[in-house]
């Protein structure tokens, strides 16, 4: 077979999907179900059409299209990623996955190979966060790992549901029907950037998924007392702030102690209540994200943060509550998938490298009712989730013409 | 004289101008400038006409609301305070002061004292420094402690200017127009709640202070690098939070360990960017309050966070900006208006105490140009700056009722 990639194609659909922004260019900002995101998906559902697959939606919105094999019995071959994007986002978190899995398909039909499972490319919905708190919306409905209960629970800024906001973008049907059985995939396979910096500081093109990240998020509310900032004396207070202080530099120390670099942990919002020059902090809302390829290791750092809220929460005489918003599993990907993916590398002559994905994606959920793998282009220093985040035209190529020879190997 | 305060129609007057917030009973939001502080205004300035006063703004807002005295070429004696509220705040703060000062007029009226100097009621503006960063801003242009153009650069958090807001709250007029002259006020004297438990907890009903503490503000600005929550390790971080968080505990070791119980420092803001669940934190802004009685052992303080910035920023490579908004020197009452509040307090077989301000006060600047003195109340648990901020209606007529006496005493 003569696999050939048109990039300038590629890379062009890139270009124009990320007109479909809230924002102008250079930034994308493209919330799940905002009228950029259907006319988005409105504009894929075209180009896959063009390129003869068939094309369905599940109840949430997520997007399967087909290109059927000869063997309609066989389980599916799954490739793809979601397009939604952040407030102030670049054009290739998520993307390049969509779109190369499309261009994929079409070298591998251009090159007149004839699958013997059928390849499906799948977009998920509301990979980020954004809207509705929780990520990897559409994948964990897939999966089973969010019940559609708590899903129909999940409301907006504005305080829109999910229930409410699927309906108005024109997603029909019951949220349970979306679990898609463990079998149905084959495998799965998703191209992405790396988000890191790793593969441009090695100078390797591709990198091979081994591990996803466990996330963990949590919310942390100290209630402490407030007061007048010259009023109450230091032996007298109760300073919500200072307990946070503490708390914040706790959980940087576990992370930093926990004896692996893949651990990390981030306070990213620190509210402080009332906010005001000369008033001691009453109140103080933290969210908390940690991260490890290693379940029991995140876990100890969990640990270590529950015994400093103790600790911290006797010393300062306050309340310190923790509330878990999630705690997922690290994703292990799947040794056939990881060889399919590295005998495509070596047979295009194209270096790799085994490595761990510290950002977590579909995958991880897909991962478990599925065989799966991904793998990783470099991005411009590390650069995402910002509108100067970049990969080469070459490396997203290259990224390409590898899925396309993995997904031909795995359903031949 | 026959000196009788109509408790019951001052406490009233207190629950009906609480009723001027942004915020629903019983907190009390009165940002200054704001529609609730105009509609509080307004009412104040009807009540000041019915007793006959004389009432006149000046480009800052300042009101001055006279009682003419018989010797319209002597110099005034003063009393006021401020109704602008922080954020979630209470009832009394400056609100006693002020409805107080107008209750021992219309007191001394209605006991048939004729004045010989005038006796002004004197209503600050912005003694909170929740707008503009700045506190005491009517009290330091009057005084001249801030010059005209530097108050003219301050701007809000929207980015409107002093000179915009006080134009549309209807305050024309120069700046520079309303500093007064040192001869202006005889004496100056403001009837506050206490802000601390001191009073209460000796069972006291009155503290005349004889020296108010000096504040000093400082904004801090750290700067970081961002990144992706899951994709930088913990050693490749530059966490601005995580420096802010040993900045905040280098302050309050700094304030404890003073030597004296006077010394008080809080950081009462804190402002993460970009503040999202999976993003490192950039850049903090932190603001920083620090009292003391002795302006060397403030000035130590300030020293000591000079060097905790100095120390955190080389560990941790990052920039950490240090602006001092203001530094100002503790205030001394004047012993002829202390003198006329003990003995007024005598004269009617009132307990009293001299006590320091750990507060600061328009009084502090007041006391540039003018002898002053204050008259604290016990409040209820020491709070202020709270929505349980609370003093009882016996303790604020005992306030008024020698605030009245001290007034007639002063202008006879």
């Amino acid at each position: 077979m003569n696999l050939q990639i048109d990039g300038e194609r590629l890379v062009s659909e890139i270009e124009i999907l990320a007109t479909f922004s809230e924002a102008a260019p250079p930034v994308v900002t493209r919330i799940v179900f905002t009228p950029a995101d259907l006319k988005a998906r409105a504009w894929l559902k075209a180009r896959c059409e063009e390129a003869g697959l068939t094309v369905r939606y599940d109840a949430i919105g997520n997007t399967f299209a087909r290109w059927n094999g000869s063997d309609q019995s066989a389980s599916i071959v799954g490739t793809g990623s979601h397009i939604d994007a952040i407030p102030n986002a670049g054009k290739y978190d998520g993307v390049v996955g969509v779109l190369g899995g499309l261009e994929a398909i079409r070298a591998l039909q251009r090159g007149g190979f004839r699958p013997r499972s059928s390849i499906e490319l799948l977009i998920f919905t509301a990979e980020e966060p954004t809207r509705f708190g929780v990520g990897c919306l559409g994948s964990r409905l897939l999966s089973g790992t969010l019940l559609p209960d708590t899903a129909r629970k999940l409301i907006d800024r504005d305080g829109a549901s999910v229930e409410e906001v699927r309906a108005s973008a024109g997603f029909k049907g019951k949220l349970e029907e979306g679990k898609l059985l463990s079998g149905y995939y084959k495998a799965f396979v998703e191209l992405h950037i790396e988000q890191g910096p790793l593969l441009e500081r090695e100078g390797i093109p591709l990198g091979i998924v081994t591990k996803i990240a466990a996330p963990a998020s949590l919310r942390i509310s100290i209630e402490g007392a407030g007061g007048h900032a010259g009023g109450v004396l230091m032996p007298d207070r109760r300073d919500a702030l200072c307990a946070a202080a503490e708390l914040v530099l706790a959980i940087e120390n576990a992370a930093l102690s926990s004896g692996a670099t893949d651990t990390v942990a981030t306070v990213g919002i620190c509210e402080v209540f009332p906010g005001a020059v000369n008033s001691i902090p009453s109140k103080v809302h933290l969210s908390v994200d940690i991260r490890d390829t290693d379940l029991q290791r995140r876990d100890a750092v969990m640990h270590a943060l529950d015994l400093a809220c103790k600790t911290i929460s006797a010393k300062r005489r306050m309340s310190i509550e923790t509330e878990v918003l999630n705690a997922d599993a690290p994703g292990d990907c799947a040794p056939f998938v990881i060889d399919a993916l590295s005998r495509s590398c070596t047979k295009h002559g194209l270096k790799f490298t085994p490595m761990v994905s510290r950002a977590y994606h579909d995958s991880l959920f897909m991962g478990r009712i599925a065989p799966v793998a991904m793998l990783f282009i470099p991005c411009r220093n590390g650069y995402s989730h910002r509108p100067d985040e970049y990969a080469s035209p070459e490396d997203i190529a290259k990224g390409t013409l590898v899925l396309a020879e993995t997904l031909a190997m795995l359903s031949a």
